[in-house]
């Protein structure tokens, strides 16, 4: 019969030995691969600010129970059922609804001095003290959000194991089976001293809900996933040229109309408020002002700096459209509106945007220059300096602080306003040096889809910072920035997470935590609770490739597809603009760059193998590497062969599959060339560069991460023969130079 | 370098060469698959009462452009508005925000002649024409609902193709191709002309949302679904004795007492009865009465038939708690409380449960049994007869009319109350008979695992039936019914759908409409578009796996374990209350039982080759269909010897491993028999039965839905001498008798 079966799978197409071969092959290289660097002896993101290991391990099983001394309420109480959830749901064992009678008898004790704030404020304290020995697990905190922060910790360390008993027949024999129902057992926390206390104060995510909309469910799992990497802050962009997305009831124009009828009711904004609470999350809002304000003037033309009519913006970019800060009637407008929000947003500070006013409708607008000269405001800056103050005034007057991001700082800026960098590490420096309070996001966007190790060793206050230690302490923290532009409520979780994780950790770690193979094995675990929470960082992609390839596709070019979108990644920084230069708020985002996600993990992985064999020593076989590249090149060829002959979004990405085919090539060349030794011919390293160069022009905004560390392999390639005339150390460094000498040309400019 | 990759490939140990072969041909041959029977010429679910294919094809491309000709308003442009995003997620065009200038000069062309009634009403004109050329789709309805059943009907008529443009090098060229935008074309709709109208105006699908509590984006999905598949009904029950799920202003400890925090406010109520009657559904609440009622009690004892203390019921089944109806207060209670609802919901429709009050707390109360007998009320039915009609005033004096389950049909009970059959054919005959418009569930009962084609086939009049025109006209249709003891958010889809679509059609489509095969052709597009609107039928299972299978568990194992729950099925009908019986409402839902779903696709495609070999002249190999028992084999035994040993609850599925294995081998051992026409030795059948006997015993819910077929197998193997000596009728006959002849029997009881 074994003969029948190959037999008929010879005369099966779809399938090529190689292909699976190769499958195979590089399945076993991900398994096998190891993390470089001294890895932390746990599993914790963000890691705590000091973990002892202990000795021996707390059994967690069906009879795991809770005490709480000291301070108790509802909070916590609500808290700590949601955590015993999730470890319900991962266990399968179910927990006593009620407590232990002491804390002797308990697996878990809390010991909790006071509530802490109710809603969570800056400065809250966040610290706590675990200590697991194989007797139990206990808590010290000072408030309910420090117990909340040690549950995520302590969720973060079960473990298991399944110690297995060999029967006689062979098989393993479950500890407690039972049939019929789950056996407890092989679940465990091992034992551990942990002290721990964020760095900053301020660890944000900001979310734009203004060009694509997100609605409730989004944001209630955002939150659920600040929580598990203890982020305290969400900063919830809420109007934009693209819509207003908050209910006025003074002035219900503004979001009927500038809305399509997407915005949060004041009602839902209460639920958010008192979810993020829950969780120890504070709610910043922010309405942007005086610029990126189209969608005011959509319902409210007389406050703009021209005429109108306005329409909500539906293109991607900056706009013209500005409140006019010569009328008195915007002030009104703004008492009645940011008096309404202060009511119902409970945090003090209050974010009023402030960037990227292009200041084309006031130059426009004789009457407002007039203003400017009577007023001796000097030029725009002055005016919205001027504008600025005013609404300082009515902030103050609602009892908020200001937050605005760097084109607020200006001499005359009051020094209780806080400024948010998203322009450099300069910005930071010099609002901190001026007095402000700041908050740094520059190095955090994450909408630019940058791999997670950059964000991560962006610090707020590194190691050789030049500012006083006053200076310092002027950095309440940061914030991770979700631009909406490109995402949708299917795919902004993957554009979210996991990487805004690592800048969680980079905001509440201390600083020497920075080893970049470390985290990133953390962030694979992590990125599996983020998962179990219901966040979809990946389980959206099958789904949307089934649909970009159309009902006539079956499982293996799915399968193929995958792939593809696995390998790929989106173009970064703001060149999907120039991709899609038609792109509007209207533009579908199925396509393949959608399911693509930034940094990804195959092409790490890959460029890992690669820099290991060729300068660390690596014994991997090249054949091993060399699969990866038959991987990627069946994928593409047969999705270019088969399935675009059914679907036409699929044979539309002929070209990108075409580059990832040329890439293969030159790569799979150069491995050859290694692997014999064997001196490629004169010419071959400039055609190998230069079809590298071809093969790295984006396609429907996706690009091919790993062209970078084929050129190296053609770089080595092409100096075997200084190989044998260099030390290890100046061949590596003449190889990467040469790799780099032609960086990769995109097709247009960024804009 | 090949013989390289060869000779890597022995090294790895995690992938076995047959089970790669098997996995090959496995998928080969469900790729491969043919469906039997007569083919509808299209994929429409539900299928509409006329069908007539056109000639041509309407080319849908970036220049799709949309009409609308007489009525025009809000509602039906949202809905347009909504379809059209879903064409533009699915082709990556992105279509024109603004009518065309005439009807000549659009591809979408609709006419409507009214609104219809902004709240749906049963009896809503729901019909529709649509004619499609290869000029335009011309859409003719009455109403607004029309409309958005015709565009339902549209949207799943489109198709693609890609005909292709050969080039020189052999590549294919995509029509349009733009780089760095997608192109256009490939999709177009086939010219047909549909007749359509709902053969029952109430098709509806109850969600129970007490048991365990499905929150607003559950709820709004699932109108989603129902949008999609023309239900027009969407039951929610409301209250349960493990939970009291909506807002009372008037009576507020109903809900905060009752509920765990677990409800919708009247707002969010408002919210769903908003976003249901935007896609023509209605909404009807049921308060379950006068049983069913422990959460009522928890906050009003005074109203139980016992003296409380109440707590919310955590396990399942019938329970004792009973509104007392000899106490004026309930009444007064009720007349509030639904005074309440009746202003919230406008459906005149209310359902008030009325089932399984199994009357212990009337008995034992001696008031109760006094009342009784003073009112002649004879015992405990007639009691609930005399609160029904009590009820039923309140009803008729808010302007409700009353549904109930089977249990309210009395002589006594008044004609225009509803009743709405869970008991079966005859109960919905009775009432029917008695002048009752009734709705039938019998047979619809989602809960209980049973495959879509069981559904599908229960007609609520099929062809024999013997109730009069006029009774025939009291039925007035059917529900599917969510009841969610076995539910969380996290897999209720994939226990509504895709089964619910089956039934939607067996409501709106006539009643010839029946080929099993093509319902199953259709269902699986219909699941892909179900997918493609958030819902999640199975894109939840491989997270739900992976948390199963803890961190340790690596690509190969998580396949293995997809291959396990693509086979298995929970059990059916109420077995898993037998099977987990200190389940409660915190018992996890997290198991390998849970990421199962009922009517196992593999399942299905593998019986239906095994019956096509053995008695319908299928020339399909046998190594073919023996590939599936070897693919299902090695994935329990690898699971068996690896990822058991990492993690504890895949090691406790150990015995449902030995049965699929013991499963398999018998299976294996027939085919082998029956591909080189060998006789079984004596004692050989007997034996396999046993071996499959012990095999059927359920494991931890999940039963092995293959067993029957290889009960099959088993006895064509054995009967092989026979076959020379019958006709192929007769043999088949003689197999399948013998096969049936000792059930598969489960280890406990149903309860």
């Amino acid at each position: 019969l074994r003969g029948q079966i190959a037999a008929v799978f010879e005369q099966v197409p779809q399938m090529n030995p190689v292909r699976l071969l190769a499958t195979v092959m590089v399945l076993a290289a991900v398994l096998n691969s190891g993390f470089g660097g001294p890895a932390l002896p746990h599993a914790i993101m963000p890691a705590p600010a000091s973990y002892r290991a202990g000795e021996g391990r707390l059994e967690v099983d069906g009879a795991f129970s809770v005490f709480v001394e000291g301070h108790d309420d509802a909070r916590l109480r609500a808290g700590l059922s949601r955590a015993l959830r999730r470890w319900e749901a991962r266990t399968g064992l179910t927990f006593a609804r009620t407590d232990a009678a002491n804390a002797a008898a308990a697996k878990l004790v809390i010991r909790c001095d006071g509530p802490g704030a109710a809603i969570p404020q800056l400065g809250d304290d966040e610290s706590y003290h675990l200590a697991i020995t194989s007797e139990r697990a206990a808590v010290q905190a000072a408030t309910v959000v420090g117990v909340l922060r040690s549950l995520e910790t302590l969720l973060q360390m079960l473990d298991s194991d399944a110690a297995q008993t060999a029967l006689p027949n062979g098989r393993v024999q479950a500890r407690g089976e039972t049939p019929g129902c789950f056996p407890g057992g092989g679940f465990f926390v091992p034992a551990a001293v942990i002290e721990d206390a964020p760095r900053f104060p301020w660890r944000g995510l900001m979310v734009d809900v203004c060009r694509h909309w997100q609605p409730m469910e989004v944001i209630k799992r955002t939150l659920d996933g600040m929580a598990l990497v203890r982020l305290n802050v969400l900063h919830l962009h809420l109007t934009e040229d693209q819509g207003f997305r908050i209910e006025s009831k003074t002035f219900p124009r503004l979001h009927t109309l500038g809305s399509d009828g997407h915005y949060f009711t004041q009602e839902e904004m209460r639920e958010v408020i008192a979810y993020a609470a829950e969780r120890g999350i504070r709610v910043v809002p922010e309405f942007d002002l005086p610029g990126h304000a189209t969608s005011w003037l959509v319902g409210h033309p007389e406050l703009g700096s021209q005429p109108g009519p306005y329409a909500i913006e539906r293109r991607w970019g900056i706009f013209d459209p500005t409140l006019d800060p010569t009328n008195e009637a915007v002030y009104e407008l703004l008492d009645g509106f940011l008096g309404e929000m202060e009511a119902l947003f409970p945090d003090p500070y209050l974010h009023i945007g402030g960037d990227e006013n292009n200041g084309k409708h006031w130059d426009a607008n004789p009457r407002i220059q007039a203003f400017i000269k009577k007023h001796g405001l000097v030029n725009n800056a002055g005016l919205q300096a001027y504008f600025n103050r005013r609404v300082l005034a009515i902030l103050a007057r609602h009892g908020k602080r200001m937050v605005g991001w760097d084109e607020i700082l200006h001499p005359d800026l009051p020094r209780d306003a806080v400024v948010h960098s998203w322009q450099g590490p300069k910005g930071l420096a010099a609002a901190a040096r001026a007095g402000h309070a700041t908050i740094l996001s520059n190095g955090y966007y994450i909408d630019l889809s940058h791999p997670a190790w950059e964000h991560y060793l962006n610090d707020p206050l590194p190691a050789d910072t030049t500012l006083t230690p006053t200076e310092q302490a002027r950095v309440l923290g940061g914030e991770a920035t979700m631009w909406a532009e490109w995402v949708t409520p299917e795919t902004i979780d993957s554009r979210i997470w996991p990487r805004t994780a690592a800048i969680a950790e980079r905001l509440w770690s201390p600083r020497e935590v920075r080893e970049v193979d470390d985290m990133y094995r953390r962030l694979d675990i992590v990125s599996l609770r983020l998962e179990e929470l219901g966040l979809s960082l990946t389980r959206h992609v099958d789904p949307m490739l089934r649909r970009l390839a159309g009902d006539g596709a079956n499982a293996f070019r799915l399968e193929e597809l995958r792939t593809i979108a696995d390998l790929v990644e989106p173009v970064k920084d703001y060149r999907r603009g120039g991709q899609q230069p038609d792109a509007t708020q209207f533009t579908p985002l199925t396509g393949l760059v959608d399911c693509a996600r930034p940094d990804s993990t195959d092409a790490r992985e890959f460029s890992a193998s690669v820099r290991a064999r060729l300068f660390e020593g690596s014994a991997e076989d090249w054949a091993r590497i060399m699969g990866w590249f038959v991987w990627w090149d069946r994928a593409a060829d047969n999705l270019r062969q088969e399935l675009s002959v059914s679907s036409p979004r699929v044979r539309a990405l002929e070209p990108l599959f075409s580059r990832i085919s040329e890439v293969c090539a030159v790569g799979s060349h150069a491995i050859g060339l290694l692997d014999s030794s064997e001196a490629p011919p004169g010419d071959w390293m400039a055609k190998a560069f230069a079809d590298l160069d071809a093969a790295a022009v984006a396609f429907d905004a996706c690009e091919i991460p790993i062209i970078p560390v084929v050129r190296l392999l053609v770089a080595a390639a092409g100096s075997q023969p200084e190989r044998k005339t260099m030390t290890a150390e100046a061949w590596r460094a003449h190889v990467e130079a040469l790799a780099q000498s032609a960086p990769a040309a995109d097709e247009r400019p960024a804009h």
